[in-house]
């Protein structure tokens, strides 16, 4: 099955990634059959995609010809059946995946791939019970994921090649950018870096040296401006001047004996540490819901995307590329 | 003295941050002299010149009334007598620090602030054999500090509280977002992040997960973008959707223990690691010289804090008080 015949998709899970997935698919045109047991699924849903609606909008020029459908079901093997591409967003609990997963493959047409949008469980575990196997594989997005451009793609044991690429196809032609994870890894690439500045801003936090606002200050007003263009090799290498990238490395070496980070230690995350973090955060936040502060994040990404347009490097070079495709498609 | 009393400031290093400093200050209208003994760096101080301008004129619709003059000389005393403000960038090494600052501090006015760009050396050791040390603090900035906004000033033992307010008063007469490190400690806080991602991006390399510039894809297509608008903590409020930050932070505290990072070790920083990346840094490049990646770097700040100016929200805002501020100024 080529790309374009994924008219149907059929999403396990409809939380705040499920619900990003469907905003994503039905902005594309893509029915969505989407299982959730939680009564208050469709509100929620209804709630994403109104947001997602409204930075599509600001986003991009090309219109949404025919929004896709968005069905909720609670029959799992209903919003398995019938479909063309199968996204899994439950909670990172590995049973749970597995059970639904292998259900999902059963009631799944053979061909359909099936992908896990897990941040750190392992593809070949995910996929241990399923039916075909061979068509599973971890597709790891990014929140909001309606505008975040990255999904990681690691497959399992047992994941074709083939299915590899079909789906990175699949995710391209919405705007996506797959990224093949090379190893088989616990939480892949991005979550792992993240994970490691998150770990450090909770010692910053438990230590007194910064507040959570100061903190997300230094990263916003500075490093994660730059993280947004370059990542960070290529920061570097601008950072070492005309001496060059071995020469910068050579001199960065010795710093990494000294004791800039807490990183061999982990803070123990008792009920005063979350506290102390909630506690911030709340008066961050200055009583704005998480509606708001999600539209707030959702103008600036699209700021930073067409911004970046201009300049044929990174997402913004995606957003053309992906605005190109649509009009080449139309006319 | 008052911040608009600053029409003169003296640069102990003129490298890459160094330069920077001086093109900030310059495009202000602020005269600097810039104490610095290697035979290129007027060479070098006019490229980085060259670039700040045209980054200037793309950021800003407020023109630069009268040019700084940047003069270069090969004497250090010199660099520090008369002049309003000093401004320390040299290589970190803190015995080298300690021996200049403490000769500047000789050779300038009693009344004259003294901050250090240092992105990890201790205040209270820097300022230990200096003449009135009550005046100084470091102040460290960010690559090209002709555009980044952030700023730690982070007092030592000896600094008095009114020095810090008043260099923080300075730097945002200048468009810049200082921040108070609340403890000192080494590395403040930026960096601390940012080693602490580095870190992980090395484990990623040494072990062929990725190569450097598919880790700087999943920053610049994933996190990084979201990082440039909102830091680490309020994005995850918003990853917790509707159930709160309390709720995420007692689901995230387990993972915690999980093997998601390789905090515990540190690389070896050997040849073959350093050979590696530098390898594959070159890869990346394809070609493109470190002045050219500076513009394509500095045009992507430049649309970012352009594009986010609608927002009254972070470095864009930033960007807004700043030309109204020298609007105002002029009317």
């Amino acid at each position: 099955m080529v790309t374009a015949e994924i008219k149907k998709v059929g999403l396990i899970g409809g939380g705040v990634i499920g619900g990003g997935w469907a905003a994503r698919c039905a902005l594309q045109g893509i029915d969505v059959v989407v299982f959730d047991g939680d009564p208050q699924a469709r509100r929620k849903l209804d709630e994403v995609l109104a947001n997602a609606r409204r930075a599509h909008r600001a986003l991009t020029s090309v219109s949404v010809k025919r929004e896709g459908t968005v069905r909720v079901v609670a029959d799992l093997e209903e919003a398995c059946a019938g479909v063309d591409f199968i996204q899994e967003s439950l909670p990172e609990r590995e049973a749970l995946k597995i059970e639904l997963l292998s259900r999902g493959s059963h009631a799944a047409r053979p061909d359909v791939l099936i992908a896990s949008s897990t941040s750190g469980l392992l593809p070949s575990r995910l996929q241990s019970s399923m039916e075909n196997p061979e068509r599973f594989m971890v597709a790891h997005p990014f929140n909001p994921v309606y505008l975040m451009p990255l999904v990681e793609i690691c497959p399992g044991k047992q994941t074709s090649e083939e299915s590899c690429e079909r789906a990175a196809a699949f995710y391209r032609s919405m705007g996506m950018k797959p990224l093949r994870v090379r190893k088989e890894i616990d939480a892949f690439i991005a979550d792992r870096l993240m994970e490691a500045l998150w770990r450090e801003a909770l010692w910053l936090v438990h230590d007194d040296i910064a507040t959570v606002e100061e903190i997300d200050d230094a990263i916003r007003y500075g490093p994660g401006l730059r993280w947004a263009l370059m990542g960070s090799f290529l920061v570097y290498r601008l950072g070492g001047g005309e001496a060059g990238m071995r020469h910068f490395l050579e001199q960065f070496g010795p710093s990494l004996q000294w004791p800039w980070t807490k990183l061999t230690e982990v803070p123990t995350f008792d009920q005063a540490l979350i506290e102390k973090i909630a506690a911030q955060s709340d008066a961050q936040a200055a009583g704005r819901s998480i509606r708001e502060l999600e539209r707030i994040r959702d103008d600036g990404l699209v700021a930073v995307i067409k911004g970046l347009k201009s300049l044929d490097w990174g997402a913004g070079n995606l957003l053309a590329e992906y605005e190109n495709a649509k009009h080449a498609k139309r006319s």
